[in-house]
């Protein structure tokens, strides 16, 4: 058999057993394939292949909603639903996207990203269903990951509260990320465990092993044991106090028996949760074997999963992980928490090396804020790393528990830029906006890694809340400048200028960097200041520059609303400063997905796009 | 017995139960009285007078560390702890604050204001301990309501999966602000009237009654029963998968019942959750008859709980839930949303005509939001009605689940002001810097209820996410103009003149239009104009300024850091367009407690600070 060039989910349907049976390693090799090109999360999207087929073959999408929670896992359903051909477009720009957008496919019923979102989201639905006398169904596909997250129980509290008839499926893999934290996820390891599931397991296998595989005796057989798996089942009082009724355990890799309590879900009129058991990496040894590795990859070869190019610059995480596990070894007040991703964030030495001072909370921004709070108030130095986008999740938090009682509590903000293939909801671009105006919080972005460092001791030196904001590597082209030291709300002159000034933060150095040089063709000679402190200004530097009369412009990889162009022009209104002539900043859009320095060319962010515009705006000063 | 001037923990140690049982009523009068002078939350502290002297007795704070969730039910404490004579000047400027607060007691060990942090503030302060090498007890008390909120959830994972030792007391009083919902709190209805409970309270009650009530009798009884009672008790399975040690359920208003349970929660070693059941205003008639009115109330005759003075002024969402109400009549994909204050937001009219179209999700930001994404995702057309202070919660799940996907999503968002005696967690003076940047969102203010009026029914029919904010009533000063519409980006002139402009928005309009009273005694003549909207901005108004080179000033209740002002800059820098020449807006800094009126003159912001600054302004400028 030959994967067909585009599937649906009614040729999904008409297919026997056999043929399901073998299309299901065609989809993870196309899956695997397409990764191996783009890049992009393998692990998960393993995971779930039997199960998406199970899916599309039960319940009839786009009528029946299916939610997928974050989303990293739809690429065996964009696949199903007519998207196979587009897959070696995966993640590009003009491409398709890497998660489930509503304005793609009419399947696509509900645009993911962040964790914990689903349940709500198909509660929504499904009472939209409900009021609007509709009958369809709709089902949420969450990961065991997401029921660290609050907005999970949040939802199942309201969910199982209305009786809405809505299913959820718990794929349960041990794994968020990382392997799987919290109380809850050993509750769901007693389930899988417990002795009725695994009398369930070894009854069907025996059972399957009498049988000839043909479809209807299979389901007859299983027919037969209808009332008496009703019985075998696990006991679970927990998702029961939800006012969930509990199906479970599953085995998620057995197609068949995953269609019959899909089918046994749909006749329910109350909300259920489907438990099934999953293996993250599925059916690829490179990924079954590291999956923690192999949840986001970059383009890699498919025979040993090594990357095709390795990254030669130095990362601003990693580097912040290792000097924070030496400072910790002088300080004993230093603890770290992550929020599921100690890996990616840099953490992994410190957890190796102070294992009871790092604290991993799962997906939970919002806990992992607010623990600090209290860490801190209780004399320690904590230190919390989450990526830019996801800090949006403990906005709150970060202004009620940590700035508004000044406790000394450090955020290492990773991604803190146009984040790329991921797209719109993984772009770290609104954080300069929403910490900004945050009082008592002072707010950094570091040029070089070496730029961090001194940031960093600064940091856990300062009796006060710091956010440091960094993208994933340092650029070599802003890196070399040697870093003499760190003062806030003192900027660095990188390059001299005559004819006018480039105040640029971040990783937004390095295009002012290009700019120059290209501006320099032109007889322009261009200034170039490092703008290290967002928060507070070099407000000197703003009044020199005004008193001498040099047009500046301001570079931030940023949004314009609310950004550190938006600041200085705060501050030029209230002490009658002269303004700077254009803020090169985001527009209000949201930004689609794709490569950086793509994005940023579309965006007429990139050094050449900026030095024309300059030498434009140039010509009209003169 | 009368109620000693300044109380202490040691005091309380000291006496005797008979003392004890005469001080809690006095302490209830002492919190009443308090209340009726200055305002504030009445019923929760009511509930917990019990609680808070047996915690007192039986921990040694300030070693051992109680935290309060939300901390609305700290007046007790706040009198034990010796602010017993600061009480008159609960929540006025200047005064005591109406929350815990770090800064003013070293028994306030964590502050508070939003809900469902508790549990993680205390984890952190718990193991800060454990590292630190410390013993004393960590202790959050939590109410039922702060189940709704997922933040629990994420601190109750994490806590139970570590095992630190902590003590996390339920207070349960089957309410949050409003009578409680969802599917936990029924779970907790079933712990409360299990039989193991009841009969241990019916025997308990009986034992009593044989004994004289001789302090060491009843402990001696006790003690019998010791063995007797861990058997009767309630078996739980739901905070046992959070690990969490469940005791109870326990009568809260049973004071010395409370201290042998927290006795025996204090010798555990693991995290453990006691329930306690109260009643919401226990011991005053009005609070404990009605416990949602008297959550917060502003001051008040003692006798009957009538308000000293009525507000005349109209509500802008008393008239925002009507209306709705009226067109959910006519278009049945209204639905509205509430985070379990459907009464202070207005909802109250549109839940009782619309019961099966309201959904109120506890205090559940987060979930409130993307479920509203989904239901407009499903085809119907929700108003989600949140505080502006607790719709940071929601700040991502607004840029990611709403505006990403351009759902036709209304929000209501009131408070949105300096709140006054409720203080730095509750004024709603960032709104505009964390919504301003959120691509797709037009962002509205109000002057006036028939504005508002204006602006719904135009966002009813707007495809895509729409907020308006305003502060809790209209100023007459501002609504007494006639409002013939509504357009957006279309600003309003409310009053002509020659020598400058100001530009004012939302309650501001009101200091604008009192300033321009003042400079006109001065020979000033100012024109107010209206900016209803603040995205989009009325770009063609600041254009037609800058070409007529008029000055011109703006005027918002909002911090200056990403405030209109700022986005007024932005457009000005971007087009080269003449800078206002001020921006009176909120400093960069936590805005203290205290009336609105007070706090006002306090930052410069009333109309005559802003007149006198104004005409020192023009003087320079002249």
């Amino acid at each position: 058999m030959e994967l067909p060039l585009v599937l649906s989910p009614e040729m999904l349907k008409q297919m026997t057993p056999q043929e399901v049976e073998e299309l299901i390693p065609l989809l993870r090799e196309q899956i695997v394939d397409a990764v191996s090109q783009t890049g992009g999360h393998l692990a998960s999207n393993l995971g779930v292949v039997e199960l998406t087929v199970a899916l599309h073959r039960v319940f009839d999408s786009p009528q029946d909603k299916i939610v997928f929670d974050v989303g990293h896992q739809c690429y065996a359903h964009k696949i199903i639903t007519g998207r196979g051909p587009q897959m070696d477009g995966l993640r590009q720009y003009e491409g398709i996207s890497g998660f489930p957008k509503r304005e793609e496919s009419e399947h696509d019923a509900y645009g993911t990203g962040h964790a914990s979102t689903a349940i709500s989201a198909a509660l929504g639905l499904a009472r939209a269903r409900d009021l609007q006398g509709e009958q369809h169904h709709v089902i949420a596909v969450v990961g065991d990951g997401a029921l660290t997250g609050g907005m999970s129980y949040e939802a199942m509290n309201d969910a199982g509260s209305g009786r809405t008839r809505l299913i959820v499926i718990l794929n349960d893999n041990q794994m968020s990320i990382a392997p799987n934290v919290g109380a809850v996820s050993r509750y769901l390891t007693y389930l899988r465990t417990s002795k009725g599931w695994l009398n369930a397991k070894r009854a069907l296998a025996a059972g399957l092993k009498k049988t000839p595989l043909v479809g209807n005796s299979l389901h007859r057989l299983l027919q037969r044991w209808k009332n008496h798996i009703r019985n075998i089942f696990v006991k679970d009082r927990f998702f029961q106090a939800f006012g969930l009724r509990y199906l479970g355990p599953v085995d998620g890799h057995d197609e068949r028996g995953l269609e019959h309590f899909l089918m046994r879900a749909k006749r329910l009129t109350e909300p259920v949760l489907l438990h099934i058991v999953t293996t993250k990496g599925k059916g690829y040894a490179v990924a079954e074997n590291n999956p923690s590795q192999a949840h986001g990859m970059p383009a890699f070869d498919p025979q040993d999963g090594s990357p095709r190019v390795r990254s030669v610059a130095r990362s601003f995480g990693a580097a912040a992980g290792e000097l924070l596990t030496r400072l910790a070894d002088e300080d004993p007040r230093i603890v770290a928490i992550t929020a599921a991703m100690a890996d990616s964030t840099g953490l992994t030495p410190f957890q190796k090396r102070h294992p009871h001072r790092l604290f991993d909370v799962g997906i939970a921004e919002e806990h992992a804020v607010t623990l600090a709070a209290g860490l801190a108030a209780g004399g320690l130095r904590p230190v919390v790393a989450i990526y830019d986008t996801f800090m949006q999740r403990a906005y709150d938090q970060v202004m009620v528990d940590v700035c508004l009682q000044r406790l000394p509590v450090t955020f290492l903000i990773d991604r803190a830029a146009i984040g790329g293939e991921d797209g719109p909801t993984h772009h770290g671009v609104w954080g300069t906006a929403f910490l900004r105006h945050i009082p008592e919080l002072t707010l950094m972005n570091p040029r070089s890694v070496d730029e961090m460092a001194h940031m960093l001791l600064w940091a856990m030196r300062h009796d006060g809340p710091v956010a440091i904001r960094y993208p994933r590597a340092e650029h070599m082209l802003q890196a070399k400048y040697p870093c003499a030291g760190f003062e806030p709300s003192r900027w660095e002159s990188l390059e001299a200028g005559e004819d006018l000034a480039l105040i640029a933060t971040g990783p937004m150095v390095a295009e002012a960097l290009k700019a120059r040089r290209v501006l320099a063709g032109h007889g322009i000679s261009a200034a170039v200041i490092n703008a290290s402190t967002i928060k507070p200004l070099d407000e000197g530097l703003i009044r020199r520059l005004s008193a001498a009369g040099t047009p500046y412009m301001v570079l931030e990889e940023q949004a314009l609303a609310g950004g550190l162009g938006s600041a200085i022009g705060e501050l030029c209104v209230q002490q009658g400063l002269t303004l700077p002539r254009h803020i090169f900043a985001l527009p209000d859009a949201f930004i689609p997905h794709g490569s950086h320095d793509r994005l940023l060319k579309h965006l007429g962010m990139d050094g050449d796009s900026i030095a024309a515009a300059i030498a434009g705006l140039m010509e009209r000063i003169a």
